[in-house]
């Protein structure tokens, strides 16, 4: 049926350590093989049953996880709460474009358990510094025009430090959706906002009563109340029936199970914001709101091992609380030389962007790593820069100075060694 | 802990009957209730359980099923097979924005049973007018450049008929996803395609192996053999483990368990296209490639009930095979007048694109209709416009004529009653 005889000599094939996506033939020869036999699924009952008919599953070879946390960053000298759930990031070695699974999104600060949530008896309450105090169900919200973006979610504590195995250990706090909603604006138009009012406190419907501070130009500009992910309606580890969506803000402004808005004259020291978000001195990151820019190579990442010698597409995700990511460069020298990665499309405000470079691997060590700048030209900054902005050193911030440095957004390097095998390469 | 006074008021009040979303606060006002009474959930085992840690699940008062189709429109005088699968449909009623959550995405056209396919197993064959024929696994495709995009799929048999109740009866079989894979320009590239080759003949895995055969000329554009799907791996009743991926082609194109490609200089006339596809004539839409401009209002719609007269956000979906909606138009009164309703960013080509309109209900009977345009100022016809283009009567094409006219993309209207149901209202 045909002949393998330019295969190994093409792929084998020198050329520029990138080959870039508008590579010759030759630079993207991949080990195929010749033609030769070929496979033929057989039926199986389950996925025909009527069950599988209504409502899908994944194949029974696709077995992606969450990742349970074995290290909890805020949580460790508090007892535990009855129900404890712990915190699960999200795999990210196993996503690929930008979307994330909804059942597969990072689930983190649930320490009191999920609400089981009748949406028929659930109501969201307007109240506080305006001049109709209002009550609305999920049916009246959803009379509202509606609404919808893909935003990326990340926790603050998103933060890698040298133990750390996987990406899915140093950056599965994070995960991208399709949101619906309606603009918190109009809501508030509705109630009408009194003169003076500049903030809200959001409070959710967990035992663990979770309460917020969103300064009100940020609600005036993007914040939704959300009651859709992914097409359908919010999961309950996500705050179904309805959550905060504060875009490109750290993870914890974004509440679940919203329950009430109290419009205000200022931000409340809530007890998130008090006993976990400030420093000794309560200053430094006093409030801290829009995450930076990050980046990280997702493939080929730690434990993952290069088979052969050859061409690779190296892929990975960039994001920033500031916009839309305008850059990302791949260096696979440690940071001596750097290339610009493809951009997939489209590149949206506060998404996931993922990124693409083909890179040869020609079987020596190797140190891979991107950086991204996005449309405020907002650079990624490498560990020993975030640590010097800090006034920290490297070793103090990954021994974990409480949260009085912000967003951890340094750059990630992997380690490709001489036999292939791909580990964390973040210094101590 | 406030007051009602004027909600009635503003909630009563008379105004254009298309408040348009730039709407004053009180165009917009809906019903709100004052503020009273609160509701908690209630911690409930199974969502904390290890199980839901690791791989999330829906709410339990969420139930969105596909919609099992009463009406096989092409296969009712042949024998089924066995295993036999019905056709189901996507419940387009129930979706917010554009994503389709994977386990809700129409599933039509498994007549032959879904194959079980482990992936480790799979291959993909590329061979015909080809300097090297060539096979791919799996992995091989994975260490391709992959690109991503946001499509929508349609069935090609995806007709609205008078009898037919809801929105989901009406227009289910559709759906909209992120699509992940390697470019089959890429591929093809590497093995070399000889001159005069000028189409693709594909072929699934299943037990009924479908083919289909594709312009080259498509192919180099924006095909996929696609491998994710909404983040992750493709499901098994959308392909499992890959897919030919052909944005904005009718549905039977995008060929499941994609298992051989073979490079040809013409097209194929297949058993699909043979038997399913042509006219007694043989000649009417032989081949008929991309989908026309169509949207749908998908609320209110068919068995929909408004409680009480008022505004509500009329929504919906649009789509073109011709690449990116550029206007949807909504009327309320039978088509004699249209108002330009907001669409949803991103419009992506060849995706999913949401519209919304504020219309206020006055009570009286209303008939919906939304009427879009594409960017290559295609507009969707009426029932009319689409009947007399085929030569036939709108009745001899809810009749069924096999599918000698193509793709029926013409105005779906719901007519409003003065008790508040929402009815199909397609002449018959």
């Amino acid at each position: 049926m045909g002949s393998k005889k330019s295969s190994r000599r093409r792929f084998i094939q020198k050329g520029a350590a990138f080959a870039g996506l508008a590579a010759t033939p030759a630079s993207l020869a991949i080990a195929p093989r010749a033609a030769g036999s070929q496979t033929r699924g057989s039926a199986v009952p389950d996925m025909n049953s009527m069950e599988y008919v209504l409502y899908g599953e994944r194949s029974r070879f696709v077995n992606a996880e969450r990742i349970l946390e074995g290290h909890d960053h805020h949580e460790v000298n508090r007892p535990r709460p009855d129900p404890y759930r712990p915190s699960a990031g999200t795999p990210i070695h196993d996503l690929v474009g930008i979307i994330t699974p909804s059942s597969l999104h990072f689930a983190t600060q649930h320490h009191y358990g999920i609400p089981d949530i009748n949406p028929s008896e659930h109501q969201l309450t307007i109240h506080g510094m305006v001049d109709r105090p209002l009550i609305f169900t999920v049916d009246d919200l959803k009379r509202f025009p509606a609404t919808s973006g893909i935003y990326f979610l990340e926790c603050l504590g998103n933060r890698p430090r040298p133990t750390d195995k996987t990406v899915n250990d140093t950056h599965g706090r994070i995960a991208c959706s399709e949101w619906t909603g309606v603009p918190l604006s109009l809501l508030l138009q509705e109630a009408g906002i009194k003169n003076g009012a500049s903030w809200i406190v959001a409070e959710g419907s967990d035992a663990g009563q979770h309460t917020k501070s969103v300064p009100m130009a940020k609600v005036m500009d993007d914040v939704l109340v959300a009651y859709g992910q992914n097409g359908e309606p919010v999961r309950p580890d996500q705050g179904f029936p309805m959550r905060l969506l504060v875009p490109g803000f750290e993870g914890i402004y974004n509440v679940k199970w919203l329950k009430t808005i109290k419009v205000v004259d200022q931000p409340y020291l809530t007890f998130q914001e008090r006993s976990r978000f400030l420093g000794p001195d309560h200053r430094s990151s006093h409030f801290i709101y829009e995450l930076g820019p990050k980046s990280v190579i997702t493939f080929p990442s730690g434990e993952d091992r290069l088979p052969e010698r050859g061409n690779y597409t190296i892929t990975g995700l960039a994001w920033s609380g500031g916009g839309t990511i305008r850059r990302v460069e791949v260096s696979a020298d440690g940071g001596r030389s750097w290339t610009d990665a493809k951009l997939r499309q489209p590149a949206l405000k506060r998404a996931f962007t993922r990124f693409d470079l083909v890179w040869q691997w020609n079987g020596e060590e190797a140190i891979l790593q991107s950086r991204c700048t996005d449309e405020l030209d907002q650079v990624q900054p490498s560990a020993n820069e975030f640590a010097r902005f800090w006034g920290h050193t490297v070793t103090e911030i990954h021994q974990g100075m409480g949260s009085r440095f912000g967003h951890v957004n340094f750059i990630q390097p992997w380690k490709v060694t001489t036999n292939g095998m791909v580990h964390n390469s973040l210094e101590t």
